[in-house]
């Protein structure tokens, strides 16, 4: 089979000169192992955090030589772990490649409803952006009704959820993103309160003219410049829920200047993990599910068919290309 | 009577060039106010940040020509306001001078119980930096028994009260502070589990030789250098209790460079502030009487005579001169 292959940690953003497409043995189950014929996979910047020899991220690297490990939807070829048969629709952390060999217990594969409308959704609406989203607004941000939330990437898989479901929860929300067309599209087409372009001329200004009454719930996907012109537009008392870094993960930031703003405004900074939350799935994912029934919270998909084309489906996410959740189709 | 003006904002820590002792005429008081013979000064880093013409920090900055205000322990010469009554032992943000003129709603004003031993601990253990340092270990903080709290200028007048107080709540204290005099003192004298001098060569593996098992919470009074090198020695999901940022007060530091240890660690920074207490300064000084007159918590005192003298006081608060609190006496 074929599988992509970190051979170097990518310097920047040059993931071609660093990840190959290798042919591979294709893999059988061991004792408690599954075998997954991958059909989407999910395309997330957080994995660029691992392809680093840095050893003081969310985990250790990604060893060279490995396929890349990535989040995976497919149907199960063979399984030789209690619950998982042959034919089941799975969500796991695999592997960038044409099949997947998972252990349960470490890769948080789950049997999926096989009845969802559009079952990319998995990787969407039902899977960690959803939780991520969820979790931050509901519970990092403790978002309440008639406040102001920012989101950064607000066109991202991640933030796009963000942004809605703050909607839902009553709050006024104010997205950023790249350029006009996707500023356009988060007003008009996600329906936010204001939309503040980040490679405007004058973005605290423009921040500070959308939030009058100052920023009450960041949910942060950037890090770097950007947190400056937001943390000066806080209001007292607000929080920030520091999802990623994705300004940083290719090459470290310097530290927010304006970090004296979050003494001076009382502010709440507070990073939190989409994995950690794996344990809550089943919760998380049925309060998801009935936003996603009754079409109040959509994700749209940027596909790309073929796993010879994931490389340059994944620059998008650090580009700023893409609206929505990055998925490669095989 | 005598009274500290401010003609100018300093330049660093340059007092005597900006904060200058003026004739002014003795005050009476109007409808509304009371005087109080000052007895004791509270002089507290924090008033620094009032001394500077930016508009983004805590309140507004002190108006030039104005006396300098702060914190100060006296008896009421004289009550134009309901529940105060010439003779009352009070305490309220009144000025550096001879006599402070207040109005209880704007001050803080608080009729003092006459019965402590040393009246002194009214600025010290039971007074603002008291609450400080019980909010900031057991709500801000969250502190269990069993975890690892690292405070920093940990001999000065709040961190002295939050490293004591983390003890009698359980937890395994070190404090860092500046040479090897006070770090004994934190030791041998306070009791603490472990100290760093933050003036060593590796401060930062001073600290994880400190914390081989991480820091759970980190009660800050400083920012700066010294923050970065306390967050990559953070433990997983620990908090940050941000009480002060003494070392960017003159001019601006840059922001955290190890800023991502926020996500890699699911790391809580939170900002406070003393005077959003105020509220609760009965319900917090009850719990700290307590510790006071059982022996388990005390504050030193760095005590200078003569309201002269306030300008050389105050500095050591920035040029880690002082041990406890440092207070004038009239």
């Amino acid at each position: 089979m074929k599988a992509w292959q970190l051979d170097d940690y990518p310097a920047g953003n040059d993931f071609a000169a660093a990840i190959h497409l290798v042919d591979a043995p294709t893999p059988s189950a061991a004792e408690g192992e599954v075998v997954i014929a991958n059909e989407l996979l999910s395309l997330d910047a957080g994995t660029r955090m691992w392809m680093t020899p840095r050893t003081d991220s969310y985990q250790p690297p990604i060893p060279l030589g490995s396929v890349v490990p990535g989040l995976v939807l497919g149907r199960v070829l063979e399984s030789r772990a209690e619950g998982f048969a042959a034919g089941d629709l799975v969500r796991a952390f695999g592997q960038w490649a044409e099949i997947s060999v998972v252990r349960p217990e470490l890769s948080g594969l789950v049997v999926l409803d096989d009845g969802v409308a559009d079952p990319r959704q998995h990787l969407g609406v039902l899977g960690m952006n959803g939780w991520t989203a969820l979790v931050g607004i509901a519970e990092v941000g403790r978002t309440r009704p008639g406040e102001t939330v920012l989101v950064s990437a607000a066109a991202g898989a991640t933030g796009i959820l963000a942004a809605q479901i703050a909607r839902i929860l009553g709050a006024r929300v104010i997205g950023i993103a790249g350029g006009p067309r996707k500023c356009a599209f988060l007003t008009d087409e996600l329906g936010l309160d204001a939309a503040v372009d980040h490679r405007g001329a004058d973005v605290e200004g423009a921040i500070a003219a959308a939030a009058p009454n100052g920023v009450d719930v960041y949910f942060d996907n950037v890090g770097g410049p950007l947190l400056d012109a937001v943390l000066p537009n806080m209001a007292h008392y607000g929080r920030i829920a520091l999802c990623g870094l994705v300004a940083g993960y290719a090459e470290a930031q310097p530290g927010p200047r304006r970090f004296d703003q979050i003494l001076a405004r009382r502010l709440q900074i507070t990073g939190f993990f989409s994995p950690d939350f794996m344990d809550r799935g089943p919760e998380l994912t049925d309060r998801l599910r009935g936003w996603l029934d009754d079409g109040r919270l959509t994700m749209p998909f940027d596909e790309t068919a073929g796993l010879a084309n994931v490389l340059g489906a994944y620059a998008k996410l650090f580009t700023g290309g893409n609206v929505g959740k990055v998925i490669v189709r095989l």
